[in-house]
């Protein structure tokens, strides 16, 4: 009779609790699909009494996360705690070196530290697996790096921070400025400790990095990633991008060029009838794109319990199934360096600025467009209010920095107030 | 060094030359996925000599696919030839009885002989494993089978036969009838020999027989689903459907219910808006919910060279990490027996009728309802045409025993002309 598999969860958090429901209502279920029972043999938190909604009176107690991942009696260490350093790295070293493998939700320790982490794993004989750590409950890095894994991959995007979802998602709906729905989310505890690791782009930046190592067999490069928050979104913005048949999303993009790899993580206008376009609130959506499978579109809940721990004991059972795959779905040695190329593919843009109600001011707006090589394929005024009148321009493809060129010329004129915006439209 | 793995590939047809074109053009892409060299060791068609756009002038040739089964070169036997009986079925036994992998796009020969080919391969120590089969390129049997495997499912949903909704959106973006659209089809090579595989449903029904296996735990069992084809769906329906905000898709329902497991494939109305209703052409969309996970949706190509040929060779490719996962996602002994329930689910229903022009005709068709104890929510009678009137209701819930109670009323009234027709209203 095979031996059950023992899991010491690090993290009692909203994913912990959440992994231990599923351990002990599905405990029939798990076994009669891998073959092996599946227990808890230890926990550890930063406080042990604590009502969570789940007793872990049966499980044995460790104060200290390293302990845990030593523990003899543990032979999965699901790395719960969050944090790229500190306690989090420290015990998932540990458990390593001590032969355990490695289930994790943790973006942040494998976008700074997945090489070293995966380099480790494999010469200890161990997996590190971590579909918890990208867009939530959707499968993602199992179709990417196992079904899709015949295909070259030629993009991966994907909307995959909930919260600044749902911020841009709130303020359409409702008509709200960033500020006002940014307090909203506070409020909701929807934010991170640190807000700018979601408002900044940040988490979707690290998850991001993780899918890019995968896609195309390089090592995980966060630095590498041309990062744009969705700070300065404003009401004006999502309420003219709509009108011109758009959505706003923080949206990331990792795709091969001739001249390396571009991978940027910043606010894109999407058609607003794409399925991209479509995603509200808290969902996210990832698109992988390879040379044989063509487009694959998939949504699902980005964050909370259950998804979360769904994607957890996904990895879990695969571990009790037997399934061995590499972390970034090759060995880490063979990960080649990325070559990380500045963005210059050309795109559309979306333009906005403030031009004054002097004869002429349209005029040279679009002249300092043409004088940056930068062709326009819409453009709306609108009436003035006071005495400035709002433009949008859609422009045709060019690249970010004759655009940039233009935005510098226009601010050389003497009839654009304040600094334009300008935003990618992404192809999807 | 770790030994070649050896495929053995039987058919040749549209997804057999993309595996080839994938194994030649991706042979260190897939090494480094896997660490072992995958090599096409021998082939077998109907015809050897044929311009297929790819060489098999290196593979060995074998005129008798079981001959290719049990040859001893062979580590995988990978079956494209299609049909549920005879020379598939016989090649697949034949190659589990010497011991290969068998990697299939065959949803009929799964769909009827699965619960055997699958004792067949555990005995043996073999795997059988078919993404290719259901919903083409969509890795959707390994995220049901793998990602989503500490879940209890609670909902399959999927419109997964590419041609019916290709049939159905062009029905619509044309303003064309069934028949019309349906030679349109005939005359691009879109349907199947027996086009009823296609349009009576029973393709995507076979899709829908193995889903539910792996999300319910039981034996496969085409026989339970409920099916009802497209040919009877008019553009009238259509267009009346989307005058209230829906679109009719060929849809497979699997549903755990109180009484047994509800499993059902027939055109079903959907909210336009939804991610389903905006399916478009060939692309098929696979909705996978569970208990933890919440709803999780996948959309991609439903068929085509490069879409299955990436699912046949993700197979492959787990296969060669030593990936081994029951066919059904247990093992095959552990199966329950499917409690099939007859569909009893209410559901608001779409109803379209022909009235008389006579005094009092609506009256009677609402007065049949009330007597049936279905209640209208929304109708709709449109202007007459010579002397008949198209009157639309979608009714509250109702039990479709009801919905039938009601259709006979109606027709012992003298007002109601024809057969009335009566569409389900899916909530997603």
């Amino acid at each position: 009779m095979t031996q059950p598999l023992r899991l010491g969860i690090a993290g009692l958090g909203t994913v912990g609790r959440g992994v231990i429901r599923i351990v002990q209502d599905h405990a029939a279920l798990i076994e009669k699909r891998t073959g092996r029972a599946i227990e808890i043999a230890a926990v550890s938190a930063r406080t042990r009494d604590k009502d969570r909604g789940v007793s872990i009176e049966a499980y044995e107690w460790e104060d200290d996360p390293v302990a845990l991942a030593r523990r003899e009696d543990v032979d999965i260490f699901v790395e719960l705690m969050g944090g790229s350093e500190g306690s989090a790295k420290a015990a998932v070293e540990a458990a390593i070196a001590h032969g355990k493998d490695v289930v994790t939700a943790n973006k942040a320790m494998l976008a700074l530290h997945g090489q070293s982490l995966a380099e480790a794993a494999e010469t200890a004989g161990c997996v590190i697996r971590f579909e918890a750590a990208v867009a939530g409950g959707i499968p993602v890095v199992k179709a990417l790096t196992e079904g899709l894994a015949g295909n070259a991959v030629t993009r991966v995007m994907g909307v995959m921070n909930g919260t600044c979802n749902y911020i841009l998602t709130r303020m359409e709906g409702a008509g709200l400025t960033y500020d006002a729905v940014f307090a909203e989310a506070e409020a909701l505890g929807y934010l991170e400790a640190d807000p700018a690791l979601d408002v900044g782009g940040i988490d979707a930046a690290h998850k991001l990095a993780l899918l890019t190592s995968i896609a195309y067999g390089t090592r995980v490069d966060f630095d590498a990633v041309a990062l744009e928050g969705i700070e300065r979104i404003s009401i004006a913005d999502i309420e003219q991008a709509a009108d011109m048949g758009y959505r706003i999303k923080l949206l990331g993009v990792a795709q091969r060029t001739g001249r390396g790899l571009e991978v940027r993580m910043s606010p894109c206008l999407v058609p607003a009838s794409s399925p991209l376009g479509q995603l509200e609130g808290p969902t996210n959506m990832v698109v992988l794109e390879g040379d044989s499978v063509g487009q694959i579109v998939m949504r699902g809940a980005g964050a909370g319990e259950g998804p979360t721990a769904s994607a957890v004991m996904g990895d879990v059972l695969d571990i009790a199934r037997g399934t061995r795959v590499s972390t970034f779905g090759q060995p880490a040695a063979s990960l080649a360096e990325p070559q990380a190329a500045t963005v210059t593919t050309p795109a559309a843009f979306y333009l906005r600025m403030e031009l004054q109600d002097k004869p002429g001011a349209l005029a040279k707006t679009a002249m300092a467009l043409g004088e940056a090589g930068v062709s326009i394929n819409r453009m709306r005024q609108y009436d003035h209010v006071d005495t400035t009148a709002p433009v949008l321009i859609v422009t045709h493809k060019a690249a970010r920095a004759d655009i940039d060129d233009a935005l510098r010329r226009m601010a050389q004129t003497d009839v654009v107030i304040g600094d334009p915006v300008a935003i990618r439209i992404e192809e999807i």
